[in-house]
């Protein structure tokens, strides 16, 4: 942490941020410059010495401001796990040159329509299989999912097809029944700080896949992941899947895929695009797919369904069997490019 | 919902959506236009009805964009319930011209400390205390609170100081056990879209207190108030606490006073304003606190504290005594002006 | 200047830091953490020396981040000049206590139509008069404003009614002719950053009211009035008129009030609110104006006009005759509470 | 544009709605609803019309929101020009198929400085040569450019090089100057909304490269292009550089490749990427550049110098040769994938 004085702070103002520091338990180092000084805390502070000290020290006069030097994730970072984690879920491998494509429709909508799409999915080369049992819906008029009903037409058409699957789990006391009919634990954008999801998410031995909250920062996001992994789980898949955006003209959300390039230098965590939330619309689904796999991502999940036109949710940004069948068949020749398995 | 088609659309694309709009049982409005033609569907649609009409039409050839001509919520409108709510909690009133302060610390860390921050908000003259037992932070390695032990500290306090109570509830199984010991439940804004939450508040006698999230527009906020008024509780109190900003060199947050005089021109619910939060730098919350009431809000929340620098959370956002008992007194004197009580 | 090493980073590592450091002729200060090592530029660089600084070392081996300490403006800073700034133009005194409303139609539509409005302006107790003569217009198939005719119209006026003027200049050329018939020149929000108009606005007599950009940042704004203070022209007034929103559904800009109370922290140059850009809507304006005292506000430019339904720009924004008159009543009454003379 | 009154609204208050469309000359189109009315306005409204209906229909009592149908812009939409617009400098061709790189330094230094960066741009096989002659520069203490004697080092360096040339001209008044000097006019974020400019531009016989202002929405961004294509140049390139951010942690602007699609689908202008400032950050560079290419981005514009550590701007997101050669080859490669010509 670096406190930094205002211009004409006083002797006894820098003295009384220092002592202020020894008083914590802390050695400062002041640094006087040209115009300013600078009072460094060279120690690694846990959250809480942080925002205590920071409550001591923004009171002090001629404090001008208070930075941060470190990053408040450890387990997420790359600075302590230098190797991509590669997670296994049966057969399918997620990161480390692992290219995974997660598809299907929006919301689990009964065991025919549901089989259906997923032969779809798996006629189309896809190998992992999403759909919403419980949906986090914006107004409370809306389909909200079969709940266990669906999680049970999931494990039975998974068993059917061999897919692997993943679904979404909306709150702590969920988490036990949606882990043991599905592979993957999806976290949704809404829910990426429901602290307790999290840590009973981290409980479970199931891999989680975290979406990004749409106007989380990188560190929120990561600090999230770090939730998961402090109850030890290791399996933790990162997804851009779009953040507000102030024009909304003719998307829905804003795709950051510079994120895809940020995360890769941060953390050792597998990296996923979802370009469906991501823009919203199924026509800019393909380009954004493949632009996500050049600029390194480590997967993609899309919305598809056999007949988009009847989905109860989401169907302007679904794809129908041609148009996956397309990106796939893109994505197949574009993946010797970028150097991923697909 | 109203159809824009593309210029130049054929005739017999405009008579293809017409078509498609009549498949779903509703009869559509053609409007031909000098250059291009809108087809209006003159019907109130549930939202399930609006998204698969959507899916249908985006797909279809020859449209240019689709847009919504109705509010999607109902019980929070003012169109449907003119007066605004008054929320009784035991004396306390809050609305319809009544002025609440909550105030009181971050968190409880314990009954000494938090009596005394008790006696210090009566003392200034507020009658409702503010105060975390579960804490939601951003990094796992924070203090996340005394939980149920917090909950009977504030349990003890209150009866001891006459005070009403109000403490935010992370999730849907903590709501019962949280509304035992507490007035008001308060829902946070990492919490504005946890639905089974909601729901669960809904269920609740207890008024429920709905932070805006960072990126929840107004219309997300208020079917998020929806979702609890959907469940027969008819208490919900809004409150605006900052949203995300692309500038955030001098403040946490960006407090947006507007939302005030938008919500009191869309609904009968109260409005209060969090400065605290809003801003994050307690020399800013007096003024802010003020503003909010000339902008016509029911009331605010801020964080006091006793000792704002021996906080364990949020100590730089937080104001002492003498700041607090100077804000009431600021706020008394403008409250005539206002045409509120105090 | 601080440089963050990442963790791990080797001795050779900090000292290449270092060194770099020193090649510059500047002396680092080393602060070996806990974990990691911090490096320290005790100097106050120029913004080229920083800039150069800053790709020099985001290329070594072993960085982590590197973050800036000191503020980039100077003329502005409160730092260096400690009284509140008042301008005075003719009987007319804005900033240091003084409250000025700033009032007028959005554009000049002929000497009629200007003198009624001008008229109104006055009999409701306002005496600065604004109105644009060149209007810049998002579509250029929208009305541009009678220019050069339109600055004679107002200079007329302005000399029948004694009022106090100013409006918007678009290009640096036009400086000097627009100073030549009105007293205040207005910087667009979307000139904010149009250097050679800020640094020939420097070198006029008149006083500069400079409008933030809609994603200026604070410091942004403040580098911007520090062109204007540069080339000599100490008296800058910084106008808030709204920021860029994620949502739009109720109204046009987001007004970021906390602003006033940050740059009333910051800087001594007086500061006005525009609530009616700031909105976008007639009914939202009174109540931020007030708020916009509270806040601390130096004064207010609002939309006004006779028949706003008849105007030929912003009429859903603008103030009649009798919202304007109720409004200047208001803040008379408030004006007393807030400490200022209006 | 449509009309949508509020539930409940009585006949007497629909009347007065349509009644206040036809003293426009307008014929208003009644839709009566399950529980509200919308009134449409089938007519294609100029700007000012638009605005003049809305000041006066936003007044009425019963309304409740009013729409726009109809796109602003219209030289610049596919729905007018079908085909793809292919630009022509010299040899060079820019869209239509054609992906162009433009490449250089931030700022021209010097003659022997800039002669070496084009020497080496055209070494990596890039024929389109980038460089500042007048710097907008967020701090007046910043290096401004050589301005016109920048200007005539362009130009000799191209007369050696063969290279097609592009600087930023930042004021109406230099638009000659530099039009005489350098074959493609850049417009830069700062100066997008700038109109005198892009009137001047629109005069001139030269390309005109429009980069998207920070907050720009889609629209407004083509209605900038709108001003330079009204004045009789059909020449314009839009150019995406990064929007407005709100985590600037690890990046300095927030790329929307998502817009690449956007503007695909509504305009027939050519689209380029910069994500040299769209990330900030050197490292990101390559990685968007390709995703933009895959996304259907008609070129790039990146920042690249012999020696970064020693460039007077921007040193840390521009790349050095050999990171330059190797992005020009990963395009090439590419460049059989995405199916255009480099």
């Amino acid at each position: 942490m670096i406190v930094v004085m205002q211009l004409g702070a006083t002797e006894a103002q820098i003295q009384a941020v220092a002592e202020a520091i020894r008083a914590k338990g802390l050695e400062p180092l002041v640094m006087p410059g040209d115009d300013r000084t600078a009072i460094g805390i060279p120690a690694s502070l846990t959250p809480d010495q942080r925002m205590t000290l920071e409550g001591v020290l923004s009171r002090l006069e001629g404090v001008n401001k208070i930075s941060e030097t470190s990053h408040p994730y450890k387990l997420a970072s790359q600075e302590y796990h230098r190797d991509p984690t590669l997670i296994q879920v049966g057969e399918e491998k997620i990161g480390a040159g692992h290219f995974a494509v997660m598809a299907g429709p929006c919301s689990v909508e009964g065991y025919e329509e549901y089989r259906e799409a997923a032969l779809m999915v798996k006629a189309c080369g896809a190998r992992i299989l999403r759909g919403g049992a419980f949906k986090p819906r914006t107004s409370p008029y809306s389909f909200q999912g079969l709940r266990v009903e669906g999680l049970k037409i999931i494990q039975q058409v998974a068993r059917e097809t061999g897919l692997v699957t993943i679904t979404e789990v909306m709150s702590a006391d969920m988490v036990e029944v949606v882990a043991e009919h599905v592979d993957i634990l999806q976290i949704g954008a809404r829910s990426m700080q429901n602290y307790p999801l999290l840590i009973e998410a981290g409980k479970s031995q199931r891999p989680v896949f975290l979406k990004r909250g749409p106007s989380a920062t990188i560190d929120e996001w990561l600090l999230a992941a770090e939730y998961v992994l402090n109850e030890g789980n290791p399996n933790v898949i990162m997804c851009e899947r779009g953040i507000i955006a102030f024009d909304r003209t003719y998307t829905r959300n804003l795709l950051d895929l510079t994120a895809v390039q940020v995360l890769k230098a941060q953390t050792h965590l597998p990296v996923i695009v979802d370009p469906s939330h991501g823009t919203g619309v199924a026509k800019f689904v393909p380009g954004m797919a493949k632009a996500a796999m050049v600029a390194g991502a480590d997967g993609i999940m899309v919305e598809v369904h056999p007949d988009p036109a009847e989905a109860k949710s989401d169907g302007s940004q679904t794809l129908d069997q041609a148009q996956f069948a397309g990106l796939m068949a893109d994505l197949r020749r574009l993946s010797d490019y970028a150097g991923v398995k697909l």
